[in-house]
């Protein structure tokens, strides 16, 4: 089983990219990445891409294949496959990739993530993205994923007395670390009155609790033991990748406020790698909504479940001991759907080989990424490192 | 690296199922496998589902995730992952199921393909299922996918002076195989002259050179080496497995009538599994439109290029020295878009291990089978044996 290295990665400026196309930046931010790692694009054995909502917006499905078409590849046959799992489709298409190199099919992968999600407009926008929640018993009943956060949220302010400003906080920090992240959507600042003040969306969810509609590409490539140590190339290496998979609607699960496949998966993810929570340089995981950012804080093991709000408190951003989304998070680097799990491992590449700019974790050794399907359906959680 | 063997399958009746839904389908296949197999729900360590349309039909995203929800184990939190890759989306998730298990990744997988044609109605038909052609470049154009079969088999006719009879007699062997087979779409024999007579679609094609809408679902139990002797288990083995893309619109390649993933994926199948086409019993291949399958014995190897009319003309049947498609194909067995790759597995599966009653290939050693993205974007094929 050979070892597997994330050796360069390249990604599109994420935001309102009203004039181009899903095609024009999948394809930016997979040549970025083909000249960032130094291979060639005829060393490229597969291409996995995540893609959550291409066919329902553009109605063009094997978009993996348009894509490597359109950067004009498909001439050297490389085989390409889309992964979907909905808002975690690229952590699962990285881990498809990983796990095809590791079974010694392929020497050099690429993957890729993108959305174009500004292609929706009016109602549409509701509409499609509740195709990432329990259509049939979930959405058709009004539970789009805004109010399912809302729901969560309620239930878990209630039970843990946990106000609205540890909530904000997690919004607060992303919008700090994108200001230093020249990709970012947002790189405004935010104070917490402003996070606190801004619109309703779903109560007691506003405007800056939830992850914008973004459009952005971000490209990885990944490459065997072999090609690292042939090639002299150095990378970060993946010490251990975890899925799991729990009950699709929210109503069917345990618990309102604990996304059980993130408990598994991160158990599993540390074991794997041998590693305990306070070897973690830092984590990016997936907030879509800032309630997920608490919860998943816990569910990860960084706190107790309900005492989440004490470790933001005291702090996450940059220089704090566990710094939280150094790029920026889901709220403000961007969400494209399918794109934020390849967005989360791109920043951890980043941030290992000390290449974050004003950024960059001091000594970042492991890092932890954390992409998480719809309400929490599904989480892949990977462990990245260097030594 | 480990082994990789099937160990069972199960399949819903493929054909117009007003009354049921993909859920419902999906369910019925994988319960069926699971229990053919002799496995427990709690020892699959992960489900990889093949769908094309899914989401365009019923803008529900992670579909695989419903399935194993609406089967009633996402409480044992397998992981499960969507593979799309249009109508390849089966084989590319078996693929991907087989990768998993020779990575060591997983011990025993479950891989599912399920379609639910019927519930498209109207111009939609051709709308949604044109998401399988480059829709931009393409189905803007009015080139849908039977245009672009109808296109290959005008200039296939022309330059190799192929009659209309050889594509019908693809149909002809079609039907009568799946006459022999409980599950198919279609059970009636048709003549050559019925097949020559039906209503046109797209000159030169008619209704009888074009697969239908199916509705179906087909599933498959995979294991690893180490479980499939501790546990003392028959199984067919997965000798080699190679999948090929190329460019994705039809003007955008070398040839009209050559495929060339098909040629190269079969060529890279064949020479990992230490083969010659000799040594092949039988072969499903992916006869969306009859002239497909023509095409494709050639681009397999079994025939010069513009030549497998001779070998067509000689017999194709159970009994002749290639059964092509013995399991029905797609014209007569059924095409549901993300399932027709798991049900050529499947069949190959029976047939291995002389369980396909009146349709049995004699002495069935080793089969192949070929699942084609759209008109050709990307073919996977897998070799399949019995030691």
């Amino acid at each position: 089983m050979s070892d597997v290295y994330i050796i360069g990665g390249g990604e599109s400026k994420y935001g309102e990219l009203w004039e181009r196309s899903l095609r024009e930046i999948a394809v930016e931010a997979g040549l970025k990445a083909v000249e960032n790692a130094g291979v060639r694009t005829k060393d490229l054995s597969a291409i996995y891409m995540g893609n959550s909502l291409g066919g329902l917006i553009s109605k063009q499905e094997h978009l993996s294949a348009i894509m490597s078409d359109h950067a004009g590849i498909a001439t050297e046959y490389i085989p390409s496959i889309r992964v979907e799992a909905s808002t975690a489709s690229g952590a699962a298409a990285f881990r498809q990739a990983y796990l095809s190199i590791k079974s010694g099919e392929h020497e050099v992968v690429m993957v890729g993530g993108a959305e174009k999600m500004t292609e929706l407009y009016g109602t549409e926008i509701i509409d499609i993205t509740s195709s990432v929640v329990d259509r049939e018993w979930e959405a058709f009943a009004g539970a789009t994923p805004a109010a399912l956060a809302a729901l969560s949220a309620r239930i878990y302010m209630k039970d843990f007395h946990v106000g609205k400003e540890s909530l904000a906080s997690i919004s607060v920090n992303d919008h700090a670390n994108a200001a230093m992240n020249e990709n970012a959507h947002y790189r405004n600042k935010i104070t917490l009155d402003q996070a606190l003040n801004a619109t309703p969306i779903a109560e007691p969810l506003n405007l800056m609790d939830c992850a914008p509609m973004t459009d952005g590409a971000t490209s990885v490539i990944l490459a065997s033991e072999k090609y690292v140590k042939e090639h002299g190339v150095k990378g970060v290496k993946i010490l251990s990748s975890a899925i799991s998979q729990g009950p699709f609607a929210l109503h069917s699960r345990k618990s309102f406020y604990t996304v059980e496949p993130t408990v598994i998966s991160s158990r599993k993810a540390l074991e794997q790698a041998g590693l305990k929570h306070k070897d973690i340089s830092f984590v990016e995981l997936h907030d879509s909504y800032s309630i997920y950012g608490l919860m998943t804080l816990e569910d990860l093991g960084f706190a107790e479940k309900g005492k989440a709000n004490g470790m933001v408190e005291s702090g996450i951003g940059i220089g704090s001991a566990l710094p939280v989304n150094p790029s920026g998070g889901l709220k403000a680097k961007g969400f494209p759907y399918g794109a934020a799990g390849v967005s989360q491992i791109y920043e951890s590449y980043l941030q290992l080989m000390g290449k974050a700019g004003k950024r960059q974790v001091k000594d970042a050794t492991y890092g932890m990424t954390h992409n998480m399907a719809g309400s929490g359906t599904a989480s892949v959680v990977h462990i990245l490192g260097v030594e």
